[in-house]
This record gives C-alpha cells, sequence and structure tokens, in this order.
C-alpha cells in the first residue's frame, strides 16, 4: 500500500489532499512570509483517527505539523520546504463535547473556532473570555498551542489560565486523556501547561476543558485621551485600586496610531476635537446592573480628568457606540498594513518598566534609524506593546526591509534588558526561533531541549518550531 | 575531607546539623505519621550555596529532601529511613528580592513565610492572596512546590495562579534564572509550572516572582445556614451571578462539623439559634466602600432566604465578629483531632457532581461500614472537599485504622468514577503515591516517569515522592 493509501484508509479518501491548488492554502502562513511543501494535507474528524495518523508518522519517521485556523503570526503552522511532512488539519474535530454551566465549563474538541466556543458559553449565559482579533478563524487547539493572549488578559488571563484540562495524542500516537473539569487537582506533575504553548512540538492537543465565567450583566466602554504614557499607567493603577476586578480590557495606542486609522477607514474617526498624544480603551464589565457601573466609570473618569491624568473622554450611550470605540483599536493592525510594510514587535516588560523602555527605545531607534516612525499600541494593562515601527517618510520598502535585523536587535536587546519578553503573545514558531535563541540562558535552552528530546525523541512533532533541532 | 566537612565548607559548620536532637524536628512530618533519617540537615542561606549544595549531592549520588516550614501533609518533605540523605532546609533563604506595586508582584526567596510574604504586599498596600491554616509557619518555596490552595483559590487560583516566574536549582547543580515578572511571555516551554506541584522531585525552589493584587477595600464575612448540600450550590451559583468576582471564599461544612467544633472549644458557638443540616462561610472582597459590599451582601442574603436556599444568616458587624465566623470553619480540623483518630480525604470532583458525589459515598460507606461518621467541609467554591471520616461511637482506634486502606479506596473510587480528584491541595508525597498510582493511566504515569528521568537522571531529588523509582 502506498503511503497516501494508509492515509486514506484512516480519514478516508476526501480527508486527504494532494493536490497542489488544494493544499496550497494550508502551506502558507497568515502574514504570507513562510511558505511550505507536504506530502499530503490530512483532516482527520476524530482523536482516534489523529493518533493513527501520529503512530504511522512515528513508524515511518514523517514530520507532523499540525494546524488549526491557520492564524498564528510567526510561521508556527507553515511546513520547511523539504515536502517530507504531514500537514495535520484539526479543522473538522469541532465538536462540544460537554458544556457544563454550573462546573463553570466546557469541553471543546481542537478544531472548533474561538468565535464558536465564545457563543455556546455565552448561549449557556457564560463568558468564555478569551478574545483576539482572529476570533473568526482561530481554533481552541491552535489559542492553546500558542498560549493565545489578547484583549482580556489583564482580568482573566492568557489560553493558559482558561484552560483546566487537555486531551494530547502524544508524538508515539498514545493518547493522554488529561481532560478534567477539576479547580485544583494536584495529583502529579502539571503536564497540562507543558503542552499549552508548545506550538505542537511535543503533541497534538486535540480537546480541552475550559473554563467559563458568570456572564457579566453591564459593560462600560470609554476612550479616554491621556497626556502621556506615564499618565496612562496611573490611571491603570488608580483605575485597579478603584475597580478590582471590574477592569477587563485597559488598552493603550498613540495617536499615530489613530491617525493611521482615520486615513486607511472612512469613518474610522477620533470622537474628540483636539489630537492628544496617546489614548486608553477602557472597559468595565460588571455583575450589578448598567447604573451601577456608569456611575463607578464616572468616578474614576472623573477623577482623572480632575488630577489631569485624562484630558478627554468619551463614554459609550450604547452597545454600536462602544463597537465604534473598539474598532479604533482594533483597526490599527490593518492600517498599518495599508500603510506599507512595517516591522513588527510583540514585546512585553513589566508594567513598572513601560515608560522607560518606551522613551529609551524610542530615543535609540531615532539615533540609529532617524526618522523610523513609532506605531505604539498594545494590551497596556499586561505590559505588552506591538510597539511596531514604520519606515520614515519617503524610505522605499527594500531599504526598510533590510534594517528589520538590526530594528529587530536594538527593541529585543531593550526588551531584554528590561526584564522582559521579545514575544508577549504571537510565540516563537520559526520567525523568532533563532531571535530567541540569543536571549535565552543556557540552563533554560538546554532545559527545552531535554524536555523535546524524552518527549519526542524521533523529533517528529513541527521540526524546526520553538527550537533549534 | 569529609562529607560533613565538604558541606561545612559551602554554608559555615553553624548550618550543618547532625546532632540527633538538633535534627529531629526536621525528621518528622507535621502529622507525626512519617519519620526518617538523614546524614544531616543543611540550611543555606543563598541560590548559590543551593547549588554547590546540589552539585555536591549530585557528584555524591546523595538523596536531597528539600524541606520549607515542615506543614504539608503528606510526608512530602520527610526522607525515607535509609540514612542516606542531606535534609535541605530552605528557611534561612528568607529575602524579599523586591516589592514592584505598579507591576502587581514581589519576589521572595523559598524560605519566606507565608504570612510575612502577605504582610509584605499589605505594606505597599498590596493584596497576596494566598491563605491557608498553615500560613504562620509554611514557606512560599513549600507552598509553590506543593501548588497549595486555601480559602480564596475561587477567586485567585491556587498557588500556581499566583507565580509568575521561578528561580530554581536543577538537580545538576545548575540554577535556572525563570524569575520574571511578566504577565505575558511565549518564548518557550512552559518550565515554571514543571516545578510548581512537583514536591521538590525535578529540581529545588529558590525564589519566585509572585503577583499581587490591589487591596480590597472593604469586606462582608457571613454565615449561612442551609437546608441541604444541594441548596448551597445552588447559592454558589446565585453568588457567582449576582457578585462575579467580588465573591471570594465560599466554603462549607456540615452540622456534625460545627457541632465537634463547640464540644471540643469552649466559646466557640454556633451563631443561630436552631441546628441545620450545612452552613457555608461567604466572604465577598470589594473595591469600593462597606456601604456598597453590604447592600450588595443584604441583597443576596435576602433573595436566597426567599426563596429558601438560606434558612437563617448572621453577617459580620466588625472584623472581630468576622474572625469569630472564621473560627468556626477553621477549627474543624483539630476538633476532629480531639475527637480522636480519623481518616482524611482531599478530594475534588466536578461542582455540578459534588451533591450526586456526597450522597452516594455517603450511602455506600454507610452500608459497608455502619455508623461511620461523615466530617463533611471544605472549600465547595473549589469542588474541594475533606470528606473525612470518623469511627462509629465507640469503635475502638485500632479496629477503625484497620479499614483505612478500605475506607480510603471506597473514597477515592468513587471520586475518580466522578471525574475527581483523590488529592485537591495536599499533594501525594508518600502518603498518596501508591494509591495515587492505582488511578492514573499508564500513559500519564509513564509521562511522568519521563519527565522525572529527563531531568533528574541520577534520581537524587526527594525520592520516593509523588512517583515511584
Amino acid at each position: 500500500m502506498s503511503t497516501m493509501d494508509e492515509l486514506r484508509g484512516i480519514v478516508g479518501a476526501a480527508h486527504v489532499l494532494t493536490d497542489a491548488d488544494a493544499v496550497a492554502p494550508y502551506l502558507v502562513d497568515w502574514r504570507r512570509r513562510y511558505v511550505g511543501r507536504a506530502q499530503a494535507v490530512v483532516s482527520p474528524a476524530t482523536t482516534e483517527e489523529v493518533a493513527r495518523i501520529v503512530a504511522w508518522c512515528a513508524q515511518t519517521r514523517t514530520p507532523v505539523v499540525p494546524q488549526g485556523g491557520n492564524t498564528g503570526l510567526v510561521g508556527g503552522a507553515t511546513p520547511d520546504d523539504s515536502g517530507r511532512a504531514i500537514l495535520l488539519s484539526l479543522k473538522r474535530m469541532q465538536r462540544i463535547r460537554a458544556v457544563d454551566p454550573a462546573n463553570n465549563t466546557l469541553t471543546a474538541e481542537a478544531g472548533c473556532v474561538l468565535l464558536d466556543v465564545q457563543a455556546v458559553a455565552r448561549a449557556h449565559d457564560r463568558l468564555f473570555p478569551l478574545s483576539l482579533a482572529a476570533e473568526g478563524s482561530a481554533t481552541i487547539g491552535g489559542n492553546l498551542s500558542t498560549n493565545a493572549g489578547g484583549i482580556q488578559v489583564l482580568r482573566y488571563g492568557n489560553a493558559r489560565e482558561l484552560c483546566l484540562g487537555l486531551e494530547v495524542v502524544l508524538p508515539s500516537g498514545d493518547v493522554w486523556d488529561g481532560v478534567r473539569g477539576l479547580r485544583k487537582d494536584n495529583t502529579g506533575y502539571d503536564l497540562r501547561d507543558l503542552f499549552i504553548g508548545a506550538e505542537g512540538t511535543l503533541g497534538v492537543i486535540t480537546a480541552a476543558c475550559l473554563k467559563t465565567f458568570p456572564l457579566p450583566r453591564a459593560q462600560v466602554t470609554a476612550l479616554l485621551a491621556v497626556p502621556s504614557l506615564r499618565a496612562a499607567l496611573q490611571l491603570l493603577e488608580d483605575a485597579q485600586g478603584r475597580c478590582g476586578p471590574t477592569l477587563t480590557a485597559f488598552e493603550c495606542f498613540s495617536d499615530f496610531c489613530l491617525a493611521l486609522v482615520e486615513r486607511h477607514f472612512e469613518g474610522r474617526r477620533s470622537p474628540f476635537a483636539e489630537r492628544h498624544p496617546h489614548y486608553v480603551l477602557m472597559e468595565l464589565s460588571d455583575h450589578e446592573d448598567q447604573q451601577h457601573v456608569t456611575t463607578l466609570a464616572e468616578g474614576l473618569i472623573g477623577a482623572a480628568m480632575e488630577s489631569g491624568l485624562v484630558r478627554d473622554a468619551v463614554v459609550a450611550q450604547s452597545v454600536t457606540q462602544a463597537r465604534a470605540l473598539w474598532s479604533l483599536r482594533e483597526s490599527i493592525s490593518e492600517a498599518q498594513t495599508h500603510e506599507g510594510k512595517n516591522i513588527k514587535h510583540d514585546i512585553a516588560v513589566p508594567i513598572s518598566s513601560i515608560t522607560r523602555f518606551v522613551d529609551a527605545t524610542d530615543a535609540l531607534l531615532q539615533q540609529r534609524f532617524p526618522g523610523a516612525r513609532m506605531v505604539t499600541f498594545g494590551h497596556l494593562g499586561d505590559g505588552n506593546l506591538h510597539y511596531n515601527v514604520s519606515p520614515p517618510v519617503g524610505m522605499d520598502e527594500a531599504s526598510f526591509l533590510a534594517r528589520q535585523p538590526a530594528i529587530y536587535a536594538t527593541v529585543h536587546d531593550q526588551a531584554h534588558a528590561f526584564g522582559g519578553s521579545i514575544s508577549a503573545e504571537h510565540g516563537i514558531g520559526q520567525l523568532k526561533r533563532d531571535e530567541n535563541a540569543r536571549y535565552k540562558s543556557a540552563v533554560e535552552l538546554q532545559l527545552m531541549k531535554t524536555l523535546k528530546q524524552a518527549l519526542d525523541p524521533l523529533g517528529i512533532m513541527n521540526p524546526g518550531k520553538m527550537i533549534g533541532s
């Protein structure tokens, strides 16, 4: 029997793609930076099928590249160009296995789309709080394999913190059934968190038991104009002190970001009469009622205006207005793309170091790359900035991109010097694999390699991602 | 040079104990169930000293048993009786290395006592929410190595969720510096969570960067009499829906527990005129003010009394009254000890299964061990019950303890059948090592052994704990 026949025998002929046109979309990443090759795209529908495919791959030493919604930003789900790999698409595994509102959990298979999972939770009067730009395509398996972040990490944590249990097909083809819905379980090593964020290099996540939360009854969304990042951070501290966990989002962007959005999206406009250096998009979510949370927000904003932390403020009066405010924040990435090539970062530093990091790094970049334009925005409440760089006006694309390694090095050296991370939420994949190795200690790199070698001794799981082979 | 001279050369003669009287307290566990032996008790003051000791142990194949406050309940910090081990006491490592209120973090060494860490946080207007009965002696290193739980897990998570970064001395003597204060960092495998809850079998935690939270401004503590566990669980759901994260504790105990406390502690009395089947001790913590949270609590309790979920209620009017209510809950364990030997469990099941678990298991125990008295209490909001068993009235201790294996098996089989855990917060240590192996799948046990073998190939780290060698 040929290779393809064996795989067809497992999943059915319709679910083994080899036709060039059919496989093409699976072999290029979201940002179109990587194009790989594969023997086939194989789409199992059950855990047992995944297990049989991986066992076959182990037997034949065939590399396996797991893929969910293919929305990752670091090429983590794109095979290399050897053409040896099987692209394992988990998209057909989209069963919600269980919803347990009293336990505040739901169990979803890897291929469930994040937006659908949110909707299932909502239908049971529950919140699944993971929320990010790609949620209409991104899948739970990918969210967990990359430990996705997004806009509510401040309150609810990353994907890691939202998962209670996992089912994983190991590199041997054995299935680890760790799908548990327990808040407390101290009966062994924390296997779950080893697979979360491992980018499919240690096994294939096939299902997960996820935490849900009581649905908040009322929200306030406000856009606040602030005189500086320093003021935004003081406002963050005040908001956390006054509102505690009612504060569910605290995003920030510079006026340059807002201007980019206004330039490239008709109808998306600053609601303020004047320009301000930075803006904070703040959301409060409350379990009492609209009046209560509105009063809370007004008290906070009023005090901040009095003390000069906030220069101007708009509080959304409807869901439509709230969406319009959010659209300003959420259009920044796309506006940047319309503006031309740019160099993206995804750094995190301790919140107490953000202003010093930005001041020092802005200065360094201006000195080394005069005229570079900073596109500074992100999840300020998490210390996570997408500290992006656009070229000086008039510089051609090629000249700018030639500077990418030097700009990366400048920004990442700075993040590292401030005790920060060079990849806060996007992961390593292939894009940052070598860059990452420059910052990790020898001890840490060795620990990672030891784990990889122990769990995947044949090296078949998503080779070349996360760590070098 | 003799062995002891080499160790004295590292930590100083005063910090290598070999005298039988001096070492005795370190070699017996809190519950006095295990007594071990050791070559010496060695107390380093710095990470470098720990690293040198462990390197020496690796070189000489000497077992290392790390110990913090020695308050564990499963014999995890007590050496075996071979006398070959070094007892590594982390108690001298009690520096607070950094407090960063703006980042909501503090960095503490392993030997810092939990109560002291709470106090340091409070002095900076911050909350470190880990709270448990042994907090006056238990240390941060032990809390993390056992992934401690306690009374605020419902809102803030276990020790695992409260830790952002770790420093660990590996079994080779190398130091992994993973002390990071970042909310987001996706640059590698999750090494941190591998060491948390590993009971010192993979390395020695020497320091940790811990999360803090804004200090709540007001609290309400209430004791509620409920007609059944089912009612208590409905109340939990209502409280979470109405109060969201303002609900910070939701403990439960049966009338039999309360009667035990009243019998063995003078002055600790039920505040209710009548007896009720169960009681809920509830705490709300608020960032607004006392009036706001009191109104919130009254609304919740009023509705619950109207619907019959709550039969009677006492709301503490002062900190003293709140402490008195908590003392009823916190005295149960000790009251049980005064009453005589008892068989303790530390199970967790999905919250949606608790009543079915308790009904079925109560019935099974009465059938198999007629007259056994159930001491049912615990962290209901986490699905974690200390479902303890006291002997039938008049049964002698020896006859009762002879039934321990059969009672363990009954309760643990039931917890397992309900998708639960046989050790929710106390861990495995030596007490539950073999029992645990009965419930873990072969795949999971093999994964644990693979990790142990990869990280500690010489098998020197706390041998015989967590998993068999």
